[in-house]
């Protein structure tokens, strides 16, 4: 059995979600009680190594994990490495108990490797920033959540901020909520709060009125697929926030694992975006409520009956709009398809600090 | 009395809001129960005629209704035409009577004239559109509420909507939520309801994915007060659209009564912007609920305790990124000082149809 902390009653409440089987973990992944690129990988390696001590198919299991949220190539990948470990180990040992074991394994390297990266991405960042912005007292806007509790580790993007904060040199980080599921507000806040961090809620679209001012130094982003040619599949809100960097001379820094660049996907235009329920928009949930209903529409009515909504659940911004892409192995800027491919063929090369 | 209809009730309810005296009035407008640049003039003159007629001290009670929210210019100006029209009747002939019915006959006077201004706001408007967009099937994006709700007549940016969807040749009306208070959501999605257009609401932050995806032609909006530079201060989240309609090269078009006008204020810089309490960020308060609290805080948290929230009421977009401005005495594009005072001065040569 799998246990996740359900990440839709934060911050009101911590309750454990316990999945017994691979489809309780999907039906956790689209409610996005477990959610955020580099948990679903680990999430998705667990689910099939759950599958897999159950005696469970663990084929059909990987499948339906797989394509739980089609937009996250983390947790595709994740699924397909434990399945791999799965299968190789079944035809090495003909044993469905080793297989089974096999699977577990490679989830927990991968839970250790993502700690691991989590943790050099922090430092990676941190000397970006100081290296663009040297004056210190770093005003840092972010947008949804990308901390420890999307991480094995410390998180992607969350985590420069971490990092700057404990070097003494984070301003303030100002924290998009995140609509329509608030992300922002309710868990990115709550890890801000519990890390002693000066932060600031906001409605994403008052982010323009701080750009305007002078008020944000720097973006820091995560990722949830970043295309070959560099163009960065993540939360909804964020192509916007990238505009508004560029007009504002102020730098978008992407942050994520390097399992996140995924050089299948040519560009952009074909990353598949995950379009969600219009409920999520029509209606308002409080978190308790959220949780404790999980099905469609247990919210209450914002909008009049039968209104139509737009709810992508990601956006897609294109490269020349990125200052730079943090991973464990190093940071590319300016992000070029080049640049990228030669950071996943293995080079260090491009690795600025 | 004053009878109002309660906004923060809409869609849920239609609830009628009785006020008896000005500070009542003060009061709802505060909390956004009435709202809307045109009809918050015809509101704060309809409370000082209030005020005469219960025989209050009309000063204090326009010094109270026309500061109660600042960054509305339509809102003094109302207070102040009632009050002068007060005062020259009390002049003129003593009579206290008298010169409450001069305020009363001044508040119907506005009413009447913003009718009037909303109908050839929407002509002057939909003339824009098809000038900007000759192929019709116009699909526009609006923020926050700018209809009938909002005025004395159909309203300003709504209305022009309206009158391209009555003309045929509105393919679309995309509907920003408009957070925190979500006034597209409940109010603008109404409206388009009852108008029988065909809309779709989003969330504020996935307008950057229609502006890449080119499915909007043209964004609407109204005004709360224009610089004499052009600059334009309107809902929180107006700029960051103005910014992404210039990266898209999409006409931003701002509609709005030339009372909106403000020649005093000479820049973007010196308008003065509302801050509103935070908790409109850090509570969820459904529009039913919202209504019936009405005191700060009656939501349920979405983020932790003690959360602070930058909530800013409006946003100042510079005149370099407004297409045209359209009011019912004419359009001026492009948005300079000088086409601004020409027009104000009650020349029509600026007009454009």
């Amino acid at each position: 059995m799998l246990v996740l902390l359900d990440q839709t009653r934060l911050p009101a409440e911590e309750v454990e979600l316990v999945c017994t089987d691979a489809s309780a973990l999907v039906e956790a992944i689209r409610s996005l009680a477990v959610r955020g690129a580099p948990l679903l990988g680990i999430a998705g390696a667990y689910g099939v190594a759950l599958a897999a001590a159950r005696g469970f198919d663990v084929d059909a299991a990987a499948e339906s994990l797989a394509g739980a949220r089609p937009t996250a190539v983390n947790l595709a990948l994740g699924v397909r490495r434990a399945q791999g470990a799965y299968r190789g180990e079944l035809t090495r040992s003909g044993s469905v108990q080793a297989a089974a074991g096999a699977a577990l394994a490679a989830a927990r390297e991968l839970h250790a490797e993502d700690a691991e990266a989590s943790a050099r991405m922090a430092g990676r960042g941190l000397a970006l920033l100081d290296e663009l912005l040297p004056g210190g007292g770093h005003r840092v806007l972010t947008h949804c959540n990308t901390g420890a509790l999307v991480s094995g580790g410390e998180g992607t993007a969350f985590a420069v901020a971490l990092a700057a904060h404990r070097a003494g040199r984070l301003r303030r980080l100002w924290v998009d909520e995140t609509r329509p599921l608030l992300q922002g507000a309710r868990l990115t806040a709550y890890e801000a709060a519990r890390s002693g961090m000066a932060y600031t809620l906001l409605a994403d679209n008052a982010a323009g009125s701080l750009f305007a001012a002078g008020e944000v130094d720097a973006v820091l982003i995560g990722a949830d697929r970043i295309a070959a040619d560099g163009s960065v599949a993540n939360k909804v809100g964020s192509y916007p926030l990238a505009v508004l960097a560029r007009y504002h001379h102020v730098p978008f820094i992407v942050v994520a694992p390097l399992t996140t660049v995924d050089l299948a996907t040519p560009d952009g235009a074909s990353v598949e975006v995950e379009q969600r329920p219009g409920f999520e928009v029509t209606e308002i949930a409080a978190p308790s409520a959220a949780g404790a209903a999980g099905e469609a529409g247990g919210g209450v009515p914002v909008a009049p009956l039968g209104t139509q909504a737009y709810n992508p659940a990601f956006d897609v911004t294109p490269p020349e709009l990125v200052t730079a892409i943090v991973t464990e192995e190093g940071t590319v800027s300016p992000v070029t398809a080049e640049a990228l491919a030669e950071l996943c063929g293995g080079s260090r090369r491009m690795s600025r600090s």
